[in-house]
């Protein structure tokens, strides 16, 4: 079973293995960089479904099914599902995994849902709990405007720190240890809030999550972004990865060659219109299930920090003048089992 | 670590402990029959704060910080808190552990969340991950009607088979065994939907997700109510309990005598006007810690399945015509860690 190392992490002792992944988007998606490693691009981003909401929960029972059929296994197979989303009550999972029959445990960690998932999915494998657990993420632009800005038909401005929440899902099966990458360490995230009240700046308010979690995971691990081939966080953004630079600068780690943002990965900001990036707690989970994990597949990646980031607010806290709480949680996952090269 | 048994049910190796609860209500619950086992009282439902919410954050920090106290550590020395609330983005939890400074699960499986977070809290005892774990949940009256319902001021009726979300809050802490109760199974709940659209009958709903459940782990531990003190759901209320029965006795069990329900503890109907008994997260969580987790520690209660369901409904949802999914996590809780005597 994982153990405690340093005052934050876990370490696996028999690190399991993300065993299959899959990734669905829609017509953004599709027209962004990374469209050609999408399972599917659906660019009817209704689903066939009758409302945004409804459609995100097609969109996550359409990316679980794919990726139990990629792993080749039937949903009786799976011992657990951890899966969660943004909107209220979290029924993009709740209606999405009704049919699946599968043992729910719901999640809530906003953006940073999909990297909870995978910690309790990996330490509950890691511990021979369970044989292999399903985890899953969505996030779907026009539910997330109408929750938590403005209806579409409303055509409210933008300002350039907001961020454009993907329409996406990304899930994954972990399992006992077969093949690369195989999840080594989790460090799970304390709240962070440093009095940030703009909720169309989400980076700014995320960022000290992201540092604080990572300046754990380093000095729990004795190691820096050297040890790395990459830093990679959820949705910061331009602006919140800047912010992050210079806080894990303060604490004296440079990290700025080995970091990368799945917010600035999934679109182009050069040719469309996401002012600074993507964001939704699909965004780091789908650009996960797509590129990630088969380039760690593959060997092209070799050793990664995977450090999604959530905005803990409401509309609701919003409007009452309250600051944004943020959390980060860090899953460090590398191309061996072996406790080696940490 | 816990190892599955029959094909939903987890069997806990060496039985984790309850180790300490405490629980907080506010007037109504000061009124009603477990008055004198919460913790503390606080006829102030605001909780000194300006907004419902802000109410329920707060209660949840009074709830955990009082907890602590009781068990007699620090927040330092707790590795992780598993917690959840009924609030849209779960902001009970999210702004109550803000100041905490314990790394956070973030969890939703509407009022069965507590039972969702001790049976993630003891697996991760039982596998030796996490030394010891705080859980908890909440709801509060003024929230939840503004939320799901209408605002307090629009005095909407209420019909008969409507039940009154209690304005509390329970949190406990999970450790290794020292003494009882021992946590020995869980059985994590398949979301089950007979299509029931009624939100004003949360109890009709709940009610197949619990005998789902019941009947899961009465199958994989070949034992039946005979073998327990007590069955306690969370708030399954007047309506869901005689349903529960019903659904029971199609499958040959009978469970009337040994079967209480949260619900219908927290008030009395006679006396209060809750309709159909009582609601919320922390309805079944406030019970559990104020009253039934003494009651095991004293002896009188020796083996007992706590049953919470939960509605993973949201206003969205109904207004779009949905059904409700539901889901019941099960708890088997006994007064010594060994195996025998299921």
């Amino acid at each position: 079973m994982a153990k405690k190392i340093g005052k934050y992490t876990l370490r696996m002792n028999n690190p399991p293995s993300v065993i299959a992944g899959a990734a669905i988007g829609s017509k953004k998606e599709g027209e962004g960089p990374l469209s050609a490693y999408f399972d599917i691009i659906n660019p009817d981003s209704s689903f066939g479904e009758k409302t945004w909401e409804k459609a995100e929960s097609r969109l996550q029972k359409d990316t679980i099914n794919k990726m139990l059929e990629k792993a080749g296994i039937a949903s009786v197979e799976v011992d657990a599902v951890f899966g969660g989303d943004l909107l209220n009550q979290c029924v993009g999972t709740t209606f999405g995994m009704r049919e699946i029959g599968i043992p729910l445990f719901g999640l809530f960690s906003a953006c940073a849902t999909f990297a909870e998932a995978m910690a309790l999915a990996a330490l509950l494998v890691d511990a021979d709990t369970l044989a292999q657990a399903a985890i899953i993420a969505s996030s779907h632009f026009c539910s997330a405007e109408r929750q938590f800005r403005f209806p579409l038909e409303y055509g409210g401005q933008r300002p350039p720190s907001s961020q454009w929440t993907a329409t996406a899902a990304g899930a994954a099966l972990i399992g006992t240890h077969v093949q690369p990458p195989y999840i080594k360490h989790v460090t799970i995230g304390i709240i962070e809030d440093l009095g940030v009240t703009d909720a169309n700046n989400m980076g700014a308010a995320m960022a000290p999550s992201a540092a604080a979690t990572l300046t754990h995971f380093f000095s729990d691990t004795g190691t820096n972004a050297d040890n790395y081939d990459l830093i990679l966080s959820g949705d910061l953004g331009a602006v919140g990865s800047e912010l992050l630079y210079q806080l894990m600068e303060r604490g004296g780690y440079d990290i700025r060659k080995k970091h990368a943002d799945c917010g600035l990965m999934i679109f182009d900001r050069d040719r469309q219109d996401v002012h600074a990036g993507a964001s939704g707690a699909g965004c780091a989970a789908a650009v996960f299930c797509a590129y990630i994990l088969p380039s760690m597949r593959e060997g092209k990646l070799k050793n990664l920090l995977f450090i999604p980031t959530g905005a803990l607010l409401s509309p609701t806290t919003v409007q009452q003048g309250e600051s944004i709480p943020c959390i980060c949680h860090l899953i460090h996952l590398a191309d061996s089992p072996e406790p080696a090269g940490v």
